[in-house]
């Protein structure tokens, strides 16, 4: 890959993975775009322009094999590897990431799960040992960990995120309530609730003023 | 509001209502186009026509005051309202979002939580009993409900949306991995977490083969 992708499509390729793992489960061989077009409510052209950004993979008048694009898709998106993931902050938000078991289906694999608060360790979730905050970086050392998940609160995030950075983690997937400011070498998606929260509530006034 | 004002416009204004509230925690009165572009990281240009889709609230050469743009930008953001959420999947995931006192604090009090398991019927979360899923259609008869948020799995979300939209629900805050097919009055925001992993792990990925 030579040539810039934008995020806009990054975006959509999960979309693409999860309706082409559906029609797989239906034991569908092949699909043409108009069909893939219909089925997720977007424009053939759209479908062609998106999947030509990593070299197209249809042939004209043939459709698409949706197992070959559905795997090369998954390599696109990097689910032809394991991501060992853990967990920092084993609160509700944390633990519910933690039962989350079709995480495990696309690789990634949650290996740990580190919470501050004493009355939690020693407790497991789906088989994961709750572990005391002060033992990550031992943790972190010993095994590979190539995600850390951040479920705490804004006011601790910061610190932990900059630890995690110093101890080899260069990925992190944050729930935490503000942008953290790290090196370039480090990956950070961000999960912010409350912004989504607020663009469904301006969505909501803005049906309400169409409809008046 | 005559125009559209695209959706990439909107997902960024959370961002500035969340940047003006610390600038507002912080007793700033006052802010340039410039220094606030310099704190959220976007350029000034951006700033100035993002903010020129809802009219400006800048003056030139005075930059912006704090707390009259924070306010207008939630109404923009339709913040000045309250609106009541029920919680539809009292699991983790659906207890954590209980857990959110930030929500309430913008004005998203969570009024329910049902659920299917009787295991969990009458227990209380922040002081909001659970109920079973069989009383939610009464409940949302007797009192005022302005948006449900999905968290139960994926195979039993569809027709809980399509219950609600019939008892009049008209926005959904679907944390089930699908896309929901409604009516086109109702409003749907997805979080689609799965979705968000794999465009970490592409990121990861790309990264990886930029420092080959």
């Amino acid at each position: 890959m030579d040539k810039e992708i934008s995020q806009a499509v990054i975006r959509r390729m999960p979309r693409y993975y999860r309706y082409l793992g559906e029609l797989l489960d239906d034991g569908v061989e092949r699909i043409s775009s108009n069909e893939l077009s219909h089925r997720m409510k977007v424009t053939a052209s759209q479908i062609r322009q998106d999947l030509n950004n990593f070299g197209g993979f249809g042939q004209q008048g043939y459709g698409y094999n949706v197992k070959f694009l559905y795997d090369e898709i998954g390599k696109i998106l990097g689910l032809d590897q394991q991501h060992n993931i853990i967990i920092v902050g084993a609160g509700n938000l944390g633990q519910a990431l933690a039962n989350y078991v079709n995480f495990e289906k696309r690789g990634f694999v949650i290996t740990g799960l580190f919470d501050v608060n004493p009355a939690l360790k020693g407790r497991k979730v789906r088989g994961i040992e709750i572990r005391m905050l002060e033992e990550m970086a031992d943790f972190i050392h010993s095994t590979q960990v190539d995600i850390a998940a951040l479920t705490m609160p804004k006011e601790q995030a910061d610190a932990v995120a900059h630890q995690l950075v110093e101890l080899g983690v260069s990925a992190i997937w944050n729930f935490a309530h503000l942008d953290l400011e790290l090196p370039d070498h480090v990956v950070v998606e961000n999960v912010h609730l409350s912004d989504s929260l607020m663009q469904l509530s301006y969505n909501i006034v803005k049906k309400k003023l169409e409809s008046i």
